[in-house]
């Protein structure tokens, strides 16, 4: 379902060749001005940029069509349109599957009725309303104090510095926010670029993990048994394409400590109760402890790549070959990054909004 | 919240140490006689048992209160109760909080109502409900030749084999199914279990990894954009308690790959599409592809160890030391494999019945 | 669905004629020590009695199983359990269709699997955890100073007075609740019970209709633009076997009046907004306005009847009679009125915790 | 919330004179060549027109932006957005609450945020896309041989002959259904349409009741215990403005009979089970069977009238007179009946494809 959501319910629509894609948020809260500067640098954020990317350039200018009123939002359905307008499906075949791509998987799951142009209702494109959505969250738990940042943590097979080489503080987070190309250690930057331009030059495609933190939540909010804040985090974000793998806290290495080593001791600082270490993510149960709520995603090499591929042509049930021309991105983890941060600040707010009501001082 | 499902809704309810936990289940397809022997013996395999585990012996004794005439199910909510018996209260605080336990989440969540004995609502007890679930589950996509197994994939640094060292069969993940303690190689039985125990004589815990795979799952199931297969089984999955990442098909190390490397091609076998690698786990655009589809889970050590610990009393907002005397499972990797395959059975069958509707033929 | 609810999600359990019925209810705050005096005392109103009724006898002894803590709610699903205890299945036949009865609807939903007896899942036997519900849905509700009262406006031809011809109060609707029999004017107390006894007389039954206020819900509860309280409120009162109407504030008899007579005035009251007429029956584009919301219902005579009936012998496809013996409700009117208090109650609540969210001060 | 269905899930969005209003479907059967003709014929007969309505002239130039290519449904979410053109909102206040509209109680939910101007989200433009929706749902429902239809069953004092007066046939449906003022008897047509000119000519309005009925749902749709299909239905219909009252089969009179009266027996008609009176309106225990169901609804006289009265400004608190200039409607029964026919529609779609799935021959 293209829905999501009990508090702040979500409809998110449209195809990457359609003539519009959009976003229908429910229940957001009433009387906020909306910082409409802050979804557009988000939406230049999350678009294609230089070298590193696909040439297609689509301007993204939004339009909000319902539930914003001499500018403040009403509390009725608030409805973002984004033309699509840089559009070019002579690329796409409904026959020659592109390997990893939801080609195959798409007919088979709509009968062979899908939009199958640039992936249709699959297409990365569909993150462009996330981004609005993470946009407009992201502004309203700034006034709760919570703000949410990411950083590449590799590219293929070279890393970033990690959040726990420093100290959880806002300013770092509004750091990385700022950035393009966010990485804790700048020397990695070209780096990473260097890996990325190679495998442009060679018509190939890397890929890479990105690390995210969540500063200021208080302790107390997910909700047992099923909806922890790593499932809801993890539901929304393997809605992102290319998302292949999450880990909160220490995640897959947790596995290799004792008990002993893993447990995260309580003890006081300033009066409140804290943790020494936070292996668990800062989330024990599925809520929040108060601590920084940390996790790692792994985002596949792109799929679309110029090498030449083997393939199956589906209507003639034979295998041939592929030589995708078009404008592929060599990364996007520099792109999805900021999905992330948007679909997090959305999954935030809807676990405070279930607890707190729609409620809300402007 | 402690319900789930849009085909299928379950609502699970209960407590670690109350009298009754249980589950009520929706929409489960009519006229299907349950087998009755798979849930006792599902219960049986989650079940703490031998040296490895807690001393705590719950018989699972079932009822089956409503949905279930003359032997069938009715298409009526179909609800199972498990009486708890075998509770000791005693070694459970409310102010003296474990650490990586939910004690300290739980308070704040629920302003310190919540029943914190045993871990309450949050408790791994509750996942024996979703064992019966599961194994009610399994025996619809058996009739669909559908089937779910995993095995344990590591114990702390030692690994077992995986599964693309073998051929998918049906008997292989059968033979995994009627394990109490499932690995690959069976040599790595004893070696995982000299782990447990000598974590256990140390008063300490281990944790481990587990690998699934699903076998028989037809091309064209799970939806975009926010259910996909990846964020459906993901959600679930974190909802049991103690399980902190999650990858599909290569998961984390498909970041290191190139593209075309990574890229699952297509190529024709027996007249049927398939893919010459599975890198992608059976999943493409969160749609299955008729490959079998795999993942790994990771799982912390246990939290409760007898091992001295740091913590808090919240009461008198003092730091103190805990000796937890109780019965501790030295690992839970063993009971929670046969979790991850009942609430993945319960997975597919929603994704299933979401698109073909309730309609079943015995 | 057996399920309702966005804020507080129900789920509905059990048969007639199964060993248990219940519900779970998740999300309702925590902290509250509840009314079990108010659950017994409601369980009670709506329990056949006297010779108005059934002679099935059920004691209705609930059992609190999950989500109630040393005394007060967790916030944890809260699970109510009855047993079942005078059945008597040996009325009830899988092949004789009783008229106006699910038995035929039921069999065609299930494809013959349904459980017949007693009306199985359908049956008005489920009320009963719904009226535990209302109860503690109004013991919150009491908190706020809002309170659901109803009478029985007529039995037959025979009309009790009416709300309009008094002035709202709470005492007025304190004494409806305290009374098993609810009406206006004590001198139809008499008229009433007559009609209903004469029928039971002719092994026949009769219906009426109720009249239900609600004082003290404050203006903006209710959603567009398909939540309107009218929506929340007939979706549930229509889940009550037997209710084929509805009309909120003058309902019908409004299509009658031109705009200018149907129309509530605003004026000015002890510096509040009210209305100098209540047409509307406090609600205006789905919304409260602070007046007492008021509606009519019609409930239909009990399709249970001792006379002999023309029918189908569903299995030899040939047309039978049918002469039930059992014990059968001459008339229910009396006994869904406070099944109507009871999923009132709950639908305010609900609306309110949408907004307000969960938090509660005890 | 302005979403709906658990099969078909629809979010409406849009207020009165804001740019766009519109409705995103989910879950829409795929391959359908969905017959933009109806659409258009629908949405002409909602409009207004003549000399019976407001002068307000919306186009309702729909455009499909998402979920239909090559002219198919996609089965991706499908989109409908239909922009405004004819808006006038000079003559709406923020302060002088016009009576029994929803000015008051919007501004209390909203916090004084909503979008006033022509009733905001809570206007009957909302209607617009349920029209269009309603004639999708019903293109899919013919194709099952079944068909919703209504007529104008009163206007004030005044009645048309009841669908009881004839016999159900896909004929007399479709006779009213080609009619932009549906009534049974024709000359009724005239005196309707005098009575509402006659409250025209004295700046007055009326209501009226529309009866509606459905031929050809098979026996067994509909669910115990919440989403009976009067729930459903009544859910719906109390959605649209104006309705204040719905009774299905014979209603708030079926409480005037004896049981013996009320009852439908059942008997067998070419070898199908049918009911020799249809009482019930087609339902029994929430569920179909198999007879026409039968409902009536009660629409209020509309609330926008230009005769002079009495209301509040609420910024001054002080009591006014209000002369609506404007252009009103002196009747909706005629657009509304088309409205109550669309939104019927979808419901009984969204039954069937619960039980059904969604996969769907063309």
């Amino acid at each position: 379902m293209s829905t999501f959501g009990k508090a702040i319910e979500i409809n998110l629509f449209g195809e990457s060749h359609g003539s519009t894609i959009g976003i229908v948020i429910n229940n957001f809260p009433q009387g906020i001005a909306l910082d409409l500067d802050l979804i557009r640098d988000s939406l230049l954020k999350r678009r294609p940029k230089s070298a590193l990317s696909t040439s297609r350039q689509e301007q993204d200018n939004f339009e909000i069509v319902s539930g914003y009123f001499n500018g403040l939002t009403t509390g009725a359905p608030l409805t973002f349109l984004i033309p699509n307008k840089d559009t070019n499906s002579s690329d796409y075949s409904p026959n020659i599957l592109r390997p990893s791509h939801a080609d195959y998987t798409a007919r088979e799951k709509y009968n062979n009725f899908q939009d199958y142009r640039g992936g249709g209702h699959f297409s990365g494109r569909l993150t462009a309303p996330i981004v609005i959505l993470g946009a407009i969250s992201a502004q309203l738990l700034a006034k709760k104090g919570i703000i949410v940042g990411s950083h590449i943590a590799s590219i293929k097979d070279a890393k970033d510095k990690e959040f726990s080489d420093f100290e959880p503080t806002i300013e770092l987070l509004e750091t990385l926010n700022s950035s393009q190309f966010p990485v804790l250690d700048d020397l990695k930057s070209k780096v990473f670029e260097d890996i990325i331009l190679s495998a442009k030059n060679d018509k190939d495609s890397v890929g890479g993990t990105t690390e995210t933190m969540i500063i200021g939540l208080s302790p107390g909010y997910g909700e047992p048994f099923f909806d922890s804040i790593e499932s809801i985090l993890s539901h929304l974000l393997f809605s992102i394409p290319s998302i292949k793998g999450i880990e909160f806290g220490k995640g897959f290495d947790i596995t290799k400590l004792y008990g002993s080593e893993a447990n995260d001791s309580f003890y006081i600082q300033n009066d409140k109760i804290e943790t020494k270490t936070n292996n668990s993510g800062g989330i024990q149960g599925g809520i929040s402890n108060g601590m920084p709520i940390t996790f790692k995603v792994a985002i596949k090499p792109t799929a679309s790549i110029g090498k030449t591929q083997n393939t199956v042509d589906i209507t003639e049930m034979k295998e041939v070959q592929l030589n995708l021309k078009g404008r592929h991105d060599p990364s996007i983890v520099h792109r999805v990054v900021h999905v992330i941060n948007a679909i997090t600040s959305y999954a935030i707010l809807e676990l405070i909004i279930r607890k707190e009501g729609i409620l809300w001082t402007n």
